[in-house]
Protein backbone atom coordinates (compact mmCIF):
# COMPACT_ATOMS: atom_id res chain seq x y z
CA UNK A 1 0.00 0.00 0.00
CA UNK A 2 1.50 3.81 -0.83
CA UNK A 3 1.58 6.59 1.18
CA UNK A 4 -1.51 8.87 1.65
CA UNK A 5 -1.74 12.47 0.02
CA UNK A 6 -1.88 15.76 1.53
CA UNK A 7 -4.35 18.03 0.66
CA UNK A 8 -3.41 21.44 1.26
CA UNK A 9 -7.06 23.03 0.58
CA UNK A 10 -7.88 26.68 0.13
CA UNK A 11 -10.96 28.00 1.90
CA UNK A 12 -11.75 31.50 0.60
CA UNK A 13 -11.62 34.40 3.01
CA UNK A 14 -14.48 33.73 5.23
CA UNK A 15 -17.60 33.35 3.40
CA UNK A 16 -18.61 29.34 3.18
CA UNK A 17 -19.67 29.87 -0.35
CA UNK A 18 -16.78 30.84 -1.31
CA UNK A 19 -15.18 27.17 -1.19
CA UNK A 20 -14.30 25.66 -4.70
CA UNK A 21 -16.14 22.58 -5.64
CA UNK A 22 -13.00 20.75 -5.28
CA UNK A 23 -12.48 21.83 -2.12
CA UNK A 24 -15.83 20.91 -1.01
CA UNK A 25 -15.90 17.40 -2.71
CA UNK A 26 -12.33 16.98 -1.35
CA UNK A 27 -13.87 17.76 2.48
CA UNK A 28 -16.55 15.02 1.57
CA UNK A 29 -14.17 12.52 0.64
CA UNK A 30 -10.72 12.64 2.92
CA UNK A 31 -11.36 11.37 6.05
CA UNK A 32 -8.56 12.98 8.27
CA UNK A 33 -9.37 16.94 8.49
CA UNK A 34 -6.22 18.92 9.94
CA UNK A 35 -6.58 22.78 10.82
CA UNK A 36 -4.56 25.42 12.25
CA UNK A 37 -6.12 27.06 15.45
CA UNK A 38 -4.41 29.52 16.59
CA UNK A 39 -3.68 29.10 20.26
CA UNK A 40 -5.56 26.75 20.44
CA UNK A 41 -8.98 28.95 20.07
CA UNK A 42 -11.52 28.88 17.49
CA UNK A 43 -10.10 27.95 13.88
CA UNK A 44 -11.30 30.60 10.74
CA UNK A 45 -10.39 27.48 8.51
CA UNK A 46 -12.75 25.01 10.65
CA UNK A 47 -15.35 27.72 10.83
CA UNK A 48 -15.76 28.55 7.34
CA UNK A 49 -16.00 24.93 6.48
CA UNK A 50 -18.50 23.99 9.58
CA UNK A 51 -21.48 24.13 6.97
CA UNK A 52 -20.25 21.05 4.80
CA UNK A 53 -17.93 19.16 6.82
CA UNK A 54 -19.05 15.25 6.76
CA UNK A 55 -19.92 13.83 10.60
CA UNK A 56 -17.52 11.24 9.84
CA UNK A 57 -14.68 13.51 9.66
CA UNK A 58 -11.68 12.49 11.76
CA UNK A 59 -10.83 16.48 13.16
CA UNK A 60 -7.07 16.99 13.37
CA UNK A 61 -6.71 20.75 15.31
CA UNK A 62 -3.13 22.22 15.43
CA UNK A 63 -2.52 24.52 18.29
CA UNK A 64 -0.09 27.50 16.48
CA UNK A 65 0.93 30.11 19.02
CA UNK A 66 0.39 33.40 17.43
CA UNK A 67 3.19 35.13 19.54
CA UNK A 68 6.15 36.10 18.35
CA UNK A 69 8.06 32.90 19.33
CA UNK A 70 9.72 31.08 16.95
CA UNK A 71 10.63 28.50 19.01
CA UNK A 72 7.55 28.02 20.05
CA UNK A 73 6.10 28.16 16.70
CA UNK A 74 8.91 25.63 15.06
CA UNK A 75 8.11 22.83 18.03
CA UNK A 76 3.83 23.11 17.37
CA UNK A 77 4.36 22.57 13.22
CA UNK A 78 7.36 19.76 14.40
CA UNK A 79 4.16 18.35 16.06
CA UNK A 80 1.88 18.90 14.06
CA UNK A 81 3.65 17.10 11.23
CA UNK A 82 4.54 14.08 12.79
CA UNK A 83 0.15 13.39 13.98
CA UNK A 84 -0.17 14.23 10.13
CA UNK A 85 2.74 12.18 8.54
CA UNK A 86 1.63 8.49 10.72
CA UNK A 87 -1.77 9.22 9.31
CA UNK A 88 0.37 9.35 5.51
CA UNK A 89 2.62 6.78 5.99
CA UNK A 90 -0.46 4.22 6.95
CA UNK A 91 -2.09 5.37 3.66
CA UNK A 92 -4.42 7.59 5.21
CA UNK A 93 -5.16 10.96 3.08
CA UNK A 94 -5.27 14.18 5.02
CA UNK A 95 -6.71 17.10 3.92
CA UNK A 96 -5.43 20.45 5.82
CA UNK A 97 -7.47 23.67 5.49
CA UNK A 98 -6.01 26.41 4.64
CA UNK A 99 -7.57 30.10 4.94
CA UNK A 100 -7.61 31.95 1.95
CA UNK A 101 -4.97 30.22 -0.41
CA UNK A 102 -2.66 27.43 1.04
CA UNK A 103 0.21 29.60 -1.35
CA UNK A 104 -0.35 33.16 -0.65
CA UNK A 105 1.38 33.90 2.53
CA UNK A 106 -0.47 31.34 4.06
CA UNK A 107 1.15 28.82 6.83
CA UNK A 108 0.75 25.80 4.87
CA UNK A 109 4.46 26.42 3.36
CA UNK A 110 5.39 25.00 6.97
CA UNK A 111 4.00 21.97 6.92
CA UNK A 112 4.27 21.58 2.90
CA UNK A 113 7.83 22.18 3.55
CA UNK A 114 8.25 19.59 6.09
CA UNK A 115 6.38 16.79 4.60
CA UNK A 116 6.52 17.53 0.35
CA UNK A 117 9.62 15.85 0.31
CA UNK A 118 7.91 12.39 2.23
CA UNK A 119 4.41 12.48 0.96
CA UNK A 120 2.36 13.11 -2.04
CA UNK A 121 1.01 16.82 -2.01
CA UNK A 122 -1.71 18.44 -3.82
CA UNK A 123 -2.10 22.09 -3.71
CA UNK A 124 -5.90 23.61 -4.34
CA UNK A 125 -5.65 27.22 -4.95
CA UNK A 126 -8.58 29.61 -2.85
CA UNK A 127 -10.38 32.69 -3.24
CA UNK A 128 -7.64 34.94 -1.93
CA UNK A 129 -9.00 37.71 1.10
CA UNK A 130 -7.07 40.14 -1.51
CA UNK A 131 -10.17 40.52 -4.54
CA UNK A 132 -12.44 39.15 -1.95
CA UNK A 133 -11.58 42.46 -0.41
CA UNK A 134 -12.07 44.59 -3.67
CA UNK A 135 -15.41 42.90 -4.32
CA UNK A 136 -16.35 43.82 -1.30
CA UNK A 137 -15.50 47.80 -1.69
CA UNK A 138 -16.88 47.47 -5.35
CA UNK A 139 -13.99 48.64 -6.89
CA UNK A 140 -11.10 47.05 -9.62
CA UNK A 141 -7.48 47.13 -7.09
CA UNK A 142 -5.58 46.78 -10.17
CA UNK A 143 -6.30 46.80 -14.19
CA UNK A 144 -4.58 47.20 -17.40
CA UNK A 145 -1.20 48.03 -16.84
CA UNK A 146 -0.97 48.36 -13.22
CA UNK A 147 1.80 47.35 -11.19
CA UNK A 148 0.18 45.74 -7.88
CA UNK A 149 2.50 45.54 -4.77
CA UNK A 150 1.51 43.40 -2.29
CA UNK A 151 2.86 44.79 1.25
CA UNK A 152 3.10 42.98 4.52
CA UNK A 153 2.28 45.63 6.83
CA UNK A 154 4.77 43.55 9.30
CA UNK A 155 7.64 44.87 7.58
CA UNK A 156 9.59 47.90 8.75
CA UNK A 157 8.33 51.43 8.01
CA UNK A 158 10.81 52.75 5.68
CA UNK A 159 10.34 49.66 3.39
CA UNK A 160 6.48 50.04 3.46
CA UNK A 161 7.35 53.90 3.03
CA UNK A 162 9.67 52.67 -0.15
CA UNK A 163 6.87 50.41 -1.75
CA UNK A 164 4.01 52.68 -1.24
CA UNK A 165 5.80 55.72 -3.05
CA UNK A 166 6.14 53.89 -5.97
CA UNK A 167 2.96 51.95 -5.93
CA UNK A 168 0.50 51.99 -8.85
CA UNK A 169 -1.94 50.13 -6.57
CA UNK A 170 -1.41 48.40 -3.61
CA UNK A 171 -2.85 45.87 -0.84
CA UNK A 172 -1.25 45.64 2.56
CA UNK A 173 -1.86 42.83 4.43
CA UNK A 174 -1.83 41.35 8.10
CA UNK A 175 -2.72 45.10 9.42
CA UNK A 176 -3.69 44.10 12.54
CA UNK A 177 -1.62 45.60 15.13
CA UNK A 178 0.13 47.82 12.82
CA UNK A 179 -2.83 50.06 11.89
CA UNK A 180 -1.56 53.10 13.74
CA UNK A 181 1.92 52.75 11.63
CA UNK A 182 0.66 52.16 8.53
CA UNK A 183 -2.03 54.82 8.59
CA UNK A 184 0.76 57.32 9.64
CA UNK A 185 2.38 56.54 6.25
CA UNK A 186 -0.87 56.69 4.39
CA UNK A 187 -1.32 59.93 5.82
CA UNK A 188 2.34 61.06 5.36
CA UNK A 189 2.18 59.98 1.66
CA UNK A 190 -1.09 61.96 0.74
CA UNK A 191 -2.58 58.41 -0.09
CA UNK A 192 -5.29 58.21 2.75
CA UNK A 193 -8.62 59.58 0.42
CA UNK A 194 -7.52 56.21 -1.75
CA UNK A 195 -6.98 54.16 1.15
CA UNK A 196 -10.04 51.75 2.13
CA UNK A 197 -9.80 49.26 4.81
CA UNK A 198 -11.82 46.13 4.86
CA UNK A 199 -12.34 44.00 8.11
CA UNK A 200 -13.28 40.68 8.13
CA UNK A 201 -13.95 40.31 4.04
CA UNK A 202 -17.17 38.31 3.26
CA UNK A 203 -17.24 37.29 6.79
CA UNK A 204 -20.51 37.69 8.68
CA UNK A 205 -18.93 40.84 10.83
CA UNK A 206 -17.42 42.36 7.26
CA UNK A 207 -16.53 46.01 7.92
CA UNK A 208 -15.22 49.04 5.01
CA UNK A 209 -14.05 52.24 6.59
CA UNK A 210 -12.38 54.86 5.10
CA UNK A 211 -8.65 54.77 6.41
CA UNK A 212 -9.85 58.02 8.95
CA UNK A 213 -12.78 56.45 10.15
CA UNK A 214 -11.05 53.62 12.05
CA UNK A 215 -10.43 54.11 15.69
CA UNK A 216 -6.95 54.27 16.75
CA UNK A 217 -5.21 50.91 18.07
CA UNK A 218 -5.16 47.50 16.52
CA UNK A 219 -7.30 46.04 14.05
CA UNK A 220 -8.49 42.43 13.44
CA UNK A 221 -5.66 40.12 12.22
CA UNK A 222 -7.72 39.59 9.03
CA UNK A 223 -7.70 43.71 8.05
CA UNK A 224 -6.41 44.64 4.57
CA UNK A 225 -5.82 48.57 3.10
CA UNK A 226 -6.13 48.56 -0.03
CA UNK A 227 -4.16 51.58 -1.64
CA UNK A 228 -6.09 52.56 -5.09
CA UNK A 229 -3.66 54.26 -7.76
CA UNK A 230 -4.55 57.57 -9.48
CA UNK A 231 -4.59 59.69 -6.32
CA UNK A 232 -8.52 59.74 -6.53
CA UNK A 233 -10.55 58.69 -3.36
CA UNK A 234 -11.62 55.17 -3.72
CA UNK A 235 -15.33 55.84 -2.79
CA UNK B 1 -40.71 45.96 -9.98
CA UNK B 2 -37.13 46.91 -9.47
CA UNK B 3 -33.96 46.60 -11.79
CA UNK B 4 -32.47 43.43 -12.59
CA UNK B 5 -28.85 42.62 -10.47
CA UNK B 6 -25.70 42.31 -12.76
CA UNK B 7 -23.18 39.75 -10.84
CA UNK B 8 -19.85 39.81 -12.02
CA UNK B 9 -18.90 36.30 -11.13
CA UNK B 10 -15.08 35.01 -11.09
CA UNK B 11 -15.12 31.04 -12.52
CA UNK B 12 -11.19 30.65 -11.64
CA UNK B 13 -8.31 30.05 -13.74
CA UNK B 14 -9.50 26.81 -16.00
CA UNK B 15 -10.59 24.12 -14.57
CA UNK B 16 -14.51 23.46 -13.55
CA UNK B 17 -13.81 22.24 -10.03
CA UNK B 18 -12.19 25.94 -9.49
CA UNK B 19 -15.51 27.30 -9.42
CA UNK B 20 -17.26 28.37 -5.79
CA UNK B 21 -20.10 27.34 -4.52
CA UNK B 22 -21.55 30.72 -4.81
CA UNK B 23 -20.23 30.87 -8.67
CA UNK B 24 -22.15 27.56 -9.26
CA UNK B 25 -25.11 28.50 -7.34
CA UNK B 26 -26.01 31.32 -9.30
CA UNK B 27 -25.17 29.60 -12.59
CA UNK B 28 -28.18 27.58 -11.80
CA UNK B 29 -29.97 30.64 -10.34
CA UNK B 30 -29.86 33.83 -13.23
CA UNK B 31 -30.84 32.77 -16.45
CA UNK B 32 -28.78 35.11 -18.58
CA UNK B 33 -25.52 34.35 -18.86
CA UNK B 34 -23.22 37.00 -20.34
CA UNK B 35 -19.36 36.03 -21.60
CA UNK B 36 -16.50 37.95 -23.49
CA UNK B 37 -15.82 35.99 -26.41
CA UNK B 38 -12.59 37.02 -27.88
CA UNK B 39 -12.66 38.18 -31.63
CA UNK B 40 -16.12 35.94 -31.95
CA UNK B 41 -14.21 32.93 -30.73
CA UNK B 42 -14.67 30.27 -28.17
CA UNK B 43 -14.91 31.91 -24.78
CA UNK B 44 -12.52 30.30 -21.97
CA UNK B 45 -15.20 31.92 -19.30
CA UNK B 46 -17.95 29.66 -21.03
CA UNK B 47 -15.36 26.19 -21.95
CA UNK B 48 -14.59 26.83 -17.58
CA UNK B 49 -18.42 26.59 -16.77
CA UNK B 50 -19.48 24.41 -19.74
CA UNK B 51 -20.94 21.38 -17.53
CA UNK B 52 -22.51 23.27 -15.26
CA UNK B 53 -24.33 26.15 -17.69
CA UNK B 54 -28.20 25.02 -17.47
CA UNK B 55 -29.46 23.87 -21.01
CA UNK B 56 -32.41 26.65 -19.97
CA UNK B 57 -29.70 29.23 -20.18
CA UNK B 58 -29.76 32.31 -22.21
CA UNK B 59 -26.16 33.09 -23.84
CA UNK B 60 -25.35 36.57 -24.38
CA UNK B 61 -21.33 36.21 -26.04
CA UNK B 62 -19.92 39.62 -26.23
CA UNK B 63 -18.03 39.77 -28.76
CA UNK B 64 -14.09 41.80 -28.04
CA UNK B 65 -11.60 42.60 -29.83
CA UNK B 66 -7.80 41.49 -28.38
CA UNK B 67 -5.97 43.69 -30.66
CA UNK B 68 -4.65 46.90 -29.57
CA UNK B 69 -8.00 48.81 -31.64
CA UNK B 70 -8.88 51.12 -28.53
CA UNK B 71 -12.07 52.21 -30.27
CA UNK B 72 -13.23 48.85 -31.34
CA UNK B 73 -13.02 47.71 -28.13
CA UNK B 74 -14.85 50.49 -26.61
CA UNK B 75 -17.44 50.07 -29.47
CA UNK B 76 -17.78 46.21 -28.42
CA UNK B 77 -18.56 47.51 -24.83
CA UNK B 78 -21.21 49.73 -25.07
CA UNK B 79 -22.99 47.44 -27.34
CA UNK B 80 -22.62 44.72 -24.88
CA UNK B 81 -23.85 47.07 -22.14
CA UNK B 82 -26.73 47.84 -24.33
CA UNK B 83 -27.75 44.28 -24.90
CA UNK B 84 -27.13 43.85 -20.42
CA UNK B 85 -29.25 46.92 -19.60
CA UNK B 86 -31.90 45.86 -21.95
CA UNK B 87 -32.28 43.02 -19.93
CA UNK B 88 -31.75 44.52 -16.45
CA UNK B 89 -34.26 47.41 -17.26
CA UNK B 90 -36.81 44.84 -17.55
CA UNK B 91 -35.87 42.95 -13.62
CA UNK B 92 -33.84 40.50 -15.22
CA UNK B 93 -30.51 39.59 -13.82
CA UNK B 94 -28.06 39.44 -15.54
CA UNK B 95 -24.63 36.93 -14.85
CA UNK B 96 -21.28 37.77 -16.44
CA UNK B 97 -18.59 35.77 -16.10
CA UNK B 98 -14.81 36.18 -15.92
CA UNK B 99 -12.01 34.58 -15.89
CA UNK B 100 -10.08 33.99 -12.79
CA UNK B 101 -10.91 36.85 -10.32
CA UNK B 102 -13.78 39.94 -12.14
CA UNK B 103 -11.68 42.74 -10.11
CA UNK B 104 -8.06 41.16 -11.19
CA UNK B 105 -7.37 42.60 -14.06
CA UNK B 106 -10.21 41.78 -15.71
CA UNK B 107 -11.92 43.13 -18.71
CA UNK B 108 -15.09 42.94 -16.07
CA UNK B 109 -14.21 46.49 -15.04
CA UNK B 110 -15.64 47.62 -18.19
CA UNK B 111 -18.83 46.57 -17.82
CA UNK B 112 -18.86 47.63 -14.22
CA UNK B 113 -17.92 51.02 -15.29
CA UNK B 114 -20.56 51.36 -17.55
CA UNK B 115 -23.31 50.07 -15.56
CA UNK B 116 -22.95 50.57 -12.19
CA UNK B 117 -23.71 53.50 -11.65
CA UNK B 118 -27.14 52.53 -13.05
CA UNK B 119 -28.32 49.43 -11.85
CA UNK B 120 -27.29 46.96 -8.85
CA UNK B 121 -23.85 44.87 -8.99
CA UNK B 122 -22.75 41.73 -7.45
CA UNK B 123 -18.80 40.78 -7.31
CA UNK B 124 -18.48 37.56 -6.48
CA UNK B 125 -14.58 36.41 -6.33
CA UNK B 126 -12.60 33.97 -7.97
CA UNK B 127 -9.36 31.90 -7.76
CA UNK B 128 -7.00 33.94 -9.57
CA UNK B 129 -4.64 32.43 -12.46
CA UNK B 130 -1.51 33.65 -9.95
CA UNK B 131 -2.40 31.31 -6.87
CA UNK B 132 -3.56 28.20 -9.36
CA UNK B 133 0.04 28.78 -11.35
CA UNK B 134 1.71 28.54 -7.40
CA UNK B 135 0.16 25.43 -6.56
CA UNK B 136 0.64 23.93 -10.22
CA UNK B 137 4.28 24.65 -9.58
CA UNK B 138 4.27 23.37 -6.04
CA UNK B 139 6.12 26.05 -4.13
CA UNK B 140 4.48 29.12 -1.92
CA UNK B 141 5.07 32.32 -4.36
CA UNK B 142 5.08 34.93 -0.79
CA UNK B 143 5.63 34.08 2.38
CA UNK B 144 6.31 35.96 5.32
CA UNK B 145 7.60 39.33 4.79
CA UNK B 146 7.99 39.12 1.14
CA UNK B 147 6.51 42.62 -0.63
CA UNK B 148 5.18 40.41 -3.86
CA UNK B 149 4.85 42.71 -7.32
CA UNK B 150 2.46 42.04 -9.91
CA UNK B 151 3.93 42.94 -12.60
CA UNK B 152 1.99 43.10 -16.07
CA UNK B 153 4.47 42.51 -19.17
CA UNK B 154 3.06 44.91 -21.56
CA UNK B 155 4.91 47.50 -19.67
CA UNK B 156 7.67 48.66 -21.09
CA UNK B 157 10.97 47.03 -20.73
CA UNK B 158 13.02 49.85 -18.73
CA UNK B 159 9.58 49.68 -16.09
CA UNK B 160 9.64 45.87 -15.71
CA UNK B 161 13.34 46.05 -15.27
CA UNK B 162 13.33 48.54 -12.60
CA UNK B 163 10.15 46.33 -10.65
CA UNK B 164 11.91 42.69 -11.17
CA UNK B 165 15.15 44.83 -10.16
CA UNK B 166 14.05 45.38 -6.36
CA UNK B 167 11.74 42.46 -5.84
CA UNK B 168 11.39 39.97 -3.17
CA UNK B 169 8.65 37.68 -5.82
CA UNK B 170 7.20 39.00 -8.68
CA UNK B 171 4.33 37.22 -10.76
CA UNK B 172 4.56 38.35 -14.59
CA UNK B 173 1.28 38.46 -16.34
CA UNK B 174 -0.41 38.79 -19.34
CA UNK B 175 3.08 37.81 -20.80
CA UNK B 176 1.67 36.53 -24.80
CA UNK B 177 3.40 38.29 -27.38
CA UNK B 178 6.05 39.62 -25.07
CA UNK B 179 7.80 36.50 -23.66
CA UNK B 180 10.92 36.75 -25.32
CA UNK B 181 11.22 40.70 -23.73
CA UNK B 182 10.60 39.22 -20.80
CA UNK B 183 13.14 36.71 -21.16
CA UNK B 184 15.64 38.42 -22.09
CA UNK B 185 15.17 40.51 -18.91
CA UNK B 186 15.55 37.72 -16.42
CA UNK B 187 18.27 36.73 -18.06
CA UNK B 188 19.93 39.77 -17.84
CA UNK B 189 18.59 40.33 -14.33
CA UNK B 190 20.47 36.61 -12.68
CA UNK B 191 16.72 35.57 -12.59
CA UNK B 192 16.27 32.69 -15.35
CA UNK B 193 16.98 30.35 -13.03
CA UNK B 194 14.39 31.55 -10.39
CA UNK B 195 11.50 31.52 -13.28
CA UNK B 196 8.88 29.35 -14.02
CA UNK B 197 6.27 29.70 -16.77
CA UNK B 198 2.90 28.46 -16.44
CA UNK B 199 0.56 27.90 -19.07
CA UNK B 200 -3.06 27.54 -19.41
CA UNK B 201 -2.81 27.02 -15.74
CA UNK B 202 -5.24 24.27 -14.45
CA UNK B 203 -6.19 23.34 -17.61
CA UNK B 204 -6.19 20.21 -19.29
CA UNK B 205 -3.13 21.53 -21.36
CA UNK B 206 -1.09 23.02 -18.66
CA UNK B 207 2.63 22.85 -18.86
CA UNK B 208 5.12 24.05 -17.00
CA UNK B 209 8.73 25.17 -18.01
CA UNK B 210 11.87 26.66 -16.52
CA UNK B 211 12.60 29.94 -18.67
CA UNK B 212 15.43 28.35 -21.00
CA UNK B 213 13.33 25.32 -21.94
CA UNK B 214 10.55 27.31 -23.49
CA UNK B 215 10.69 27.64 -27.35
CA UNK B 216 11.17 31.38 -28.83
CA UNK B 217 8.22 33.20 -29.73
CA UNK B 218 5.17 34.43 -28.82
CA UNK B 219 3.41 32.29 -25.90
CA UNK B 220 -0.39 31.65 -25.02
CA UNK B 221 -1.80 34.66 -23.68
CA UNK B 222 -2.55 33.01 -20.67
CA UNK B 223 0.58 32.21 -19.59
CA UNK B 224 2.27 33.64 -16.32
CA UNK B 225 5.98 33.64 -14.95
CA UNK B 226 6.53 33.17 -11.78
CA UNK B 227 9.47 34.67 -10.42
CA UNK B 228 10.62 33.39 -6.65
CA UNK B 229 12.97 35.00 -4.55
CA UNK B 230 15.66 34.57 -2.53
CA UNK B 231 18.27 33.43 -5.48
CA UNK B 232 17.16 30.00 -5.48
CA UNK B 233 16.22 28.03 -8.31
CA UNK B 234 12.49 27.49 -8.60
CA UNK B 235 12.72 23.80 -9.00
Amino acid sequence: MGPGTLYGVGVGPGDTELLTLKAARLLSEVRIIAYPAPNGGESLARRIVAPVIPETARELPISIPMVQNREAARQAYDRAVEQMSSHLSLGEHVLFLCEGDPFFYGSFMFIHERLSPRFPCVVVPGVTSLTACAAAIGRPLAARNDVLRIIPATLPEERIRAELEQADAAAIIKVGRHFDKVRALLEELGLAQSSAVVEHATQGDQRIFGIDDVPDGERPYFSTILVYGGGEPWR
